[in-house]
Protein backbone atom coordinates (compact mmCIF):
# COMPACT_ATOMS: atom_id res chain seq x y z
CA UNK A 1 0.00 0.00 0.00
CA UNK A 2 1.34 3.33 -1.49
CA UNK A 3 1.84 5.99 1.43
CA UNK A 4 3.65 9.44 0.35
CA UNK A 5 6.47 9.72 2.84
CA UNK A 6 6.02 12.33 5.33
CA UNK A 7 8.88 14.47 4.69
CA UNK A 8 7.78 14.51 1.14
CA UNK A 9 4.24 15.80 2.55
CA UNK A 10 6.18 18.51 4.27
CA UNK A 11 7.85 20.00 2.07
CA UNK A 12 5.65 19.71 -0.84
CA UNK A 13 2.46 20.30 -2.60
CA UNK A 14 0.64 17.84 -4.98
CA UNK A 15 0.23 18.62 -8.18
CA UNK A 16 -1.43 15.19 -9.25
CA UNK A 17 -0.99 12.05 -10.71
CA UNK A 18 0.58 10.22 -13.66
CA UNK A 19 -0.41 6.78 -14.03
CA UNK A 20 2.28 5.72 -12.22
CA UNK A 21 4.29 8.74 -10.45
CA UNK A 22 2.45 11.41 -8.00
CA UNK A 23 3.75 14.58 -9.34
CA UNK A 24 4.88 16.81 -6.43
CA UNK A 25 5.81 20.86 -6.37
CA UNK A 26 8.61 21.29 -3.87
CA UNK A 27 7.70 24.49 -1.98
CA UNK A 28 10.89 26.70 -3.04
CA UNK A 29 9.94 29.53 -5.09
CA UNK A 30 13.78 29.98 -5.47
CA UNK A 31 13.43 27.32 -9.00
CA UNK A 32 10.76 25.41 -10.63
CA UNK A 33 11.17 22.49 -8.43
CA UNK A 34 9.15 19.16 -9.30
CA UNK A 35 9.67 15.33 -7.48
CA UNK A 36 8.26 11.90 -8.90
CA UNK A 37 7.36 9.34 -6.51
CA UNK A 38 6.10 6.45 -7.96
CA UNK A 39 3.06 4.96 -6.29
CA UNK A 40 4.54 2.04 -4.96
CA UNK A 41 5.20 0.37 -1.33
CA UNK A 42 8.69 0.06 -0.22
CA UNK A 43 11.24 1.09 -3.42
CA UNK A 44 13.77 3.13 -2.95
CA UNK A 45 15.73 2.24 -6.57
CA UNK A 46 14.40 2.72 -9.95
CA UNK A 47 16.04 -0.42 -10.92
CA UNK A 48 13.64 -2.02 -8.35
CA UNK A 49 10.84 -1.08 -9.95
CA UNK A 50 8.90 -3.99 -12.16
CA UNK A 51 9.83 -3.82 -15.50
CA UNK A 52 6.86 -2.55 -16.62
CA UNK A 53 6.77 0.22 -13.95
CA UNK A 54 10.04 1.31 -15.19
CA UNK A 55 9.62 1.72 -18.10
CA UNK A 56 6.37 3.83 -17.41
CA UNK A 57 8.17 5.63 -14.74
CA UNK A 58 10.90 6.59 -17.51
CA UNK A 59 8.33 7.97 -19.96
CA UNK A 60 6.72 9.87 -17.37
CA UNK A 61 9.92 11.05 -16.25
CA UNK A 62 11.33 12.11 -19.39
CA UNK A 63 8.05 13.73 -20.22
CA UNK A 64 7.58 15.80 -17.48
CA UNK A 65 11.52 17.07 -18.08
CA UNK A 66 10.63 17.86 -21.53
CA UNK A 67 6.92 20.00 -20.85
CA UNK A 68 9.04 21.69 -18.30
CA UNK A 69 12.19 22.54 -20.46
CA UNK A 70 10.21 24.10 -22.73
CA UNK A 71 7.27 25.48 -20.72
CA UNK A 72 9.49 27.01 -18.26
CA UNK A 73 12.48 27.98 -20.42
CA UNK A 74 14.54 26.31 -18.90
CA UNK A 75 18.87 26.67 -19.02
CA UNK A 76 19.34 22.96 -18.29
CA UNK A 77 17.16 20.35 -16.54
CA UNK A 78 18.55 18.75 -13.43
CA UNK A 79 16.98 15.16 -12.75
CA UNK A 80 17.83 13.66 -10.34
CA UNK A 81 17.38 10.52 -7.66
CA UNK A 82 19.18 10.96 -4.80
CA UNK A 83 17.48 10.02 -1.67
CA UNK A 84 20.34 9.91 0.64
CA UNK A 85 17.59 11.11 3.68
CA UNK A 86 14.03 10.18 2.70
CA UNK A 87 14.35 6.98 1.78
CA UNK A 88 10.99 6.32 -0.48
CA UNK A 89 11.76 6.64 -4.37
CA UNK A 90 11.46 9.92 -5.61
CA UNK A 91 13.22 11.67 -8.83
CA UNK A 92 13.74 15.75 -8.70
CA UNK A 93 12.88 17.04 -11.65
CA UNK A 94 14.38 20.85 -11.53
CA UNK A 95 14.28 23.87 -13.87
CA UNK A 96 17.31 25.41 -13.73
CA UNK A 97 18.36 28.75 -14.94
CA UNK A 98 21.70 30.89 -15.31
CA UNK A 99 20.05 33.47 -12.98
CA UNK A 100 19.54 31.39 -10.32
CA UNK A 101 20.33 31.26 -6.48
CA UNK A 102 22.29 28.09 -6.65
CA UNK A 103 23.68 28.34 -10.38
CA UNK A 104 25.87 26.60 -11.13
CA UNK A 105 25.90 24.16 -8.45
CA UNK A 106 23.63 21.56 -7.75
CA UNK A 107 20.29 22.86 -5.77
CA UNK A 108 20.43 20.61 -2.59
CA UNK A 109 21.68 22.16 0.18
CA UNK A 110 22.98 25.61 -1.37
CA UNK A 111 20.13 28.03 0.04
CA UNK A 112 17.74 27.49 2.76
CA UNK A 113 14.15 26.81 0.73
CA UNK A 114 11.83 29.62 0.34
CA UNK A 115 8.09 29.21 0.79
CA UNK A 116 5.90 30.48 -2.26
CA UNK A 117 3.28 33.31 -1.43
CA UNK A 118 0.13 32.02 -1.59
CA UNK A 119 -0.59 33.39 -5.11
CA UNK A 120 2.35 32.38 -6.91
CA UNK A 121 1.63 28.79 -5.40
CA UNK A 122 -1.68 29.47 -7.10
CA UNK A 123 0.12 30.32 -10.10
CA UNK A 124 2.56 28.10 -10.58
CA UNK A 125 0.46 25.09 -9.68
CA UNK A 126 -2.03 25.87 -12.10
CA UNK A 127 0.54 26.41 -14.84
CA UNK A 128 1.56 23.12 -14.34
CA UNK A 129 -1.42 21.15 -13.82
CA UNK A 130 -2.91 23.37 -17.85
CA UNK A 131 1.11 21.67 -18.91
CA UNK A 132 0.61 18.30 -17.68
CA UNK A 133 -3.47 18.37 -18.53
CA UNK A 134 -2.50 17.39 -21.99
CA UNK A 135 -0.43 13.84 -20.50
CA UNK A 136 -2.71 10.73 -20.98
CA UNK A 137 -3.49 9.46 -18.02
CA UNK A 138 -2.82 12.97 -15.55
CA UNK A 139 -4.95 13.19 -12.84
CA UNK A 140 -5.32 16.70 -10.90
CA UNK A 141 -4.74 16.88 -7.37
CA UNK A 142 -4.77 14.13 -4.69
CA UNK A 143 -6.60 10.93 -5.90
CA UNK B 1 30.52 13.00 -34.90
CA UNK B 2 30.66 12.27 -30.83
CA UNK B 3 33.71 12.72 -29.09
CA UNK B 4 33.91 12.96 -26.00
CA UNK B 5 33.82 16.28 -23.72
CA UNK B 6 37.32 17.78 -22.99
CA UNK B 7 36.37 18.10 -19.20
CA UNK B 8 35.40 14.27 -19.06
CA UNK B 9 38.00 12.92 -20.87
CA UNK B 10 40.37 15.43 -17.94
CA UNK B 11 38.28 14.41 -14.84
CA UNK B 12 37.97 10.14 -16.06
CA UNK B 13 39.13 7.40 -17.01
CA UNK B 14 37.11 5.52 -19.76
CA UNK B 15 36.05 1.87 -18.45
CA UNK B 16 34.39 0.59 -21.90
CA UNK B 17 31.53 1.31 -23.79
CA UNK B 18 27.93 0.04 -24.11
CA UNK B 19 25.98 -0.33 -27.56
CA UNK B 20 25.02 2.96 -26.61
CA UNK B 21 26.68 5.20 -24.09
CA UNK B 22 30.61 5.54 -22.90
CA UNK B 23 31.12 4.19 -19.01
CA UNK B 24 33.41 6.35 -17.45
CA UNK B 25 35.24 6.14 -13.99
CA UNK B 26 35.70 9.47 -11.97
CA UNK B 27 39.00 9.88 -10.74
CA UNK B 28 38.00 10.53 -7.41
CA UNK B 29 39.06 7.52 -4.81
CA UNK B 30 36.06 8.82 -2.19
CA UNK B 31 33.26 7.16 -3.83
CA UNK B 32 32.93 4.84 -6.64
CA UNK B 33 31.36 7.45 -9.30
CA UNK B 34 30.72 6.42 -12.72
CA UNK B 35 29.24 8.28 -15.47
CA UNK B 36 27.68 7.70 -18.75
CA UNK B 37 27.84 9.29 -21.93
CA UNK B 38 25.31 8.54 -24.48
CA UNK B 39 27.31 8.43 -27.63
CA UNK B 40 25.81 10.95 -30.12
CA UNK B 41 26.71 14.54 -31.00
CA UNK B 42 25.08 17.67 -29.44
CA UNK B 43 22.93 16.16 -26.88
CA UNK B 44 22.18 18.07 -23.67
CA UNK B 45 18.95 16.24 -22.31
CA UNK B 46 17.98 12.81 -22.03
CA UNK B 47 14.89 13.88 -23.43
CA UNK B 48 16.11 14.88 -26.66
CA UNK B 49 17.57 11.26 -27.44
CA UNK B 50 15.64 9.52 -30.23
CA UNK B 51 13.14 7.02 -28.73
CA UNK B 52 15.26 4.53 -29.44
CA UNK B 53 17.98 5.75 -28.29
CA UNK B 54 16.79 6.62 -24.80
CA UNK B 55 14.95 3.09 -24.16
CA UNK B 56 18.97 1.83 -24.79
CA UNK B 57 19.92 4.26 -22.18
CA UNK B 58 17.18 3.90 -19.66
CA UNK B 59 18.41 -0.03 -19.69
CA UNK B 60 21.99 0.83 -19.97
CA UNK B 61 21.74 3.39 -16.68
CA UNK B 62 19.16 0.65 -15.08
CA UNK B 63 21.09 -2.19 -15.32
CA UNK B 64 24.58 -0.35 -14.41
CA UNK B 65 23.35 1.15 -11.18
CA UNK B 66 21.85 -2.45 -10.41
CA UNK B 67 24.81 -3.83 -10.92
CA UNK B 68 27.17 -1.54 -8.91
CA UNK B 69 24.69 -1.31 -6.07
CA UNK B 70 25.43 -5.19 -5.65
CA UNK B 71 29.02 -5.31 -6.11
CA UNK B 72 29.74 -2.39 -4.29
CA UNK B 73 27.58 -2.82 -1.42
CA UNK B 74 25.95 0.32 -2.13
CA UNK B 75 23.95 2.30 0.96
CA UNK B 76 22.18 3.99 -1.66
CA UNK B 77 22.49 4.81 -5.63
CA UNK B 78 22.64 8.29 -6.57
CA UNK B 79 21.90 9.02 -10.47
CA UNK B 80 21.77 12.50 -11.89
CA UNK B 81 21.45 14.05 -15.15
CA UNK B 82 23.16 17.58 -14.47
CA UNK B 83 24.94 19.41 -16.45
CA UNK B 84 24.85 22.71 -15.19
CA UNK B 85 28.70 22.79 -16.18
CA UNK B 86 29.43 20.69 -19.09
CA UNK B 87 27.39 20.92 -21.37
CA UNK B 88 27.74 17.07 -23.17
CA UNK B 89 24.91 14.87 -21.82
CA UNK B 90 26.38 12.75 -18.87
CA UNK B 91 24.22 11.47 -16.28
CA UNK B 92 26.20 10.15 -12.87
CA UNK B 93 26.22 6.82 -11.02
CA UNK B 94 27.33 7.55 -7.59
CA UNK B 95 27.57 4.32 -5.27
CA UNK B 96 26.89 6.25 -1.86
CA UNK B 97 27.89 5.29 1.90
CA UNK B 98 26.58 5.82 5.19
CA UNK B 99 30.15 6.47 6.43
CA UNK B 100 31.61 8.19 2.71
CA UNK B 101 32.90 11.50 3.06
CA UNK B 102 29.78 13.99 1.86
CA UNK B 103 26.95 12.01 3.53
CA UNK B 104 24.06 12.64 3.29
CA UNK B 105 24.81 15.44 1.22
CA UNK B 106 25.21 15.04 -2.26
CA UNK B 107 28.80 14.96 -3.45
CA UNK B 108 28.72 17.66 -5.67
CA UNK B 109 30.96 20.44 -4.42
CA UNK B 110 31.29 19.04 -1.24
CA UNK B 111 34.71 17.82 -1.19
CA UNK B 112 37.96 18.10 -3.38
CA UNK B 113 38.54 15.12 -5.20
CA UNK B 114 40.76 12.99 -4.53
CA UNK B 115 42.83 11.06 -7.15
CA UNK B 116 43.46 7.63 -7.41
CA UNK B 117 46.84 5.84 -6.81
CA UNK B 118 47.95 3.63 -9.56
CA UNK B 119 46.71 0.62 -7.44
CA UNK B 120 43.83 1.35 -6.43
CA UNK B 121 42.76 3.09 -9.93
CA UNK B 122 43.62 -0.42 -11.77
CA UNK B 123 41.43 -2.26 -8.98
CA UNK B 124 38.72 -0.13 -9.06
CA UNK B 125 38.44 -0.65 -13.22
CA UNK B 126 39.46 -4.24 -13.08
CA UNK B 127 36.72 -4.77 -10.42
CA UNK B 128 34.15 -3.16 -12.75
CA UNK B 129 35.00 -4.22 -16.21
CA UNK B 130 34.76 -7.91 -14.89
CA UNK B 131 31.27 -6.87 -13.22
CA UNK B 132 30.01 -5.06 -16.70
CA UNK B 133 31.53 -8.03 -19.27
CA UNK B 134 28.76 -9.88 -18.55
CA UNK B 135 26.51 -6.79 -20.34
CA UNK B 136 25.36 -8.01 -23.34
CA UNK B 137 26.87 -5.03 -25.97
CA UNK B 138 29.99 -3.83 -23.41
CA UNK B 139 33.30 -3.85 -25.06
CA UNK B 140 36.24 -2.60 -22.79
CA UNK B 141 38.27 0.66 -23.31
CA UNK B 142 38.14 2.81 -25.57
CA UNK B 143 37.23 1.99 -29.30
Amino acid sequence: MFELHLQLQADCVVVGDFELCRVLLLNDCQYPWFVLVPRRADMREVFQLSDEDRAQFHRESDCLASLLCTAFSADKMNVAALGNMVPQLHVHHIVRYRTDAAWPAPVWGKMPAVPYEADALAQVLSKVRSLLSGVQGFVEGDR
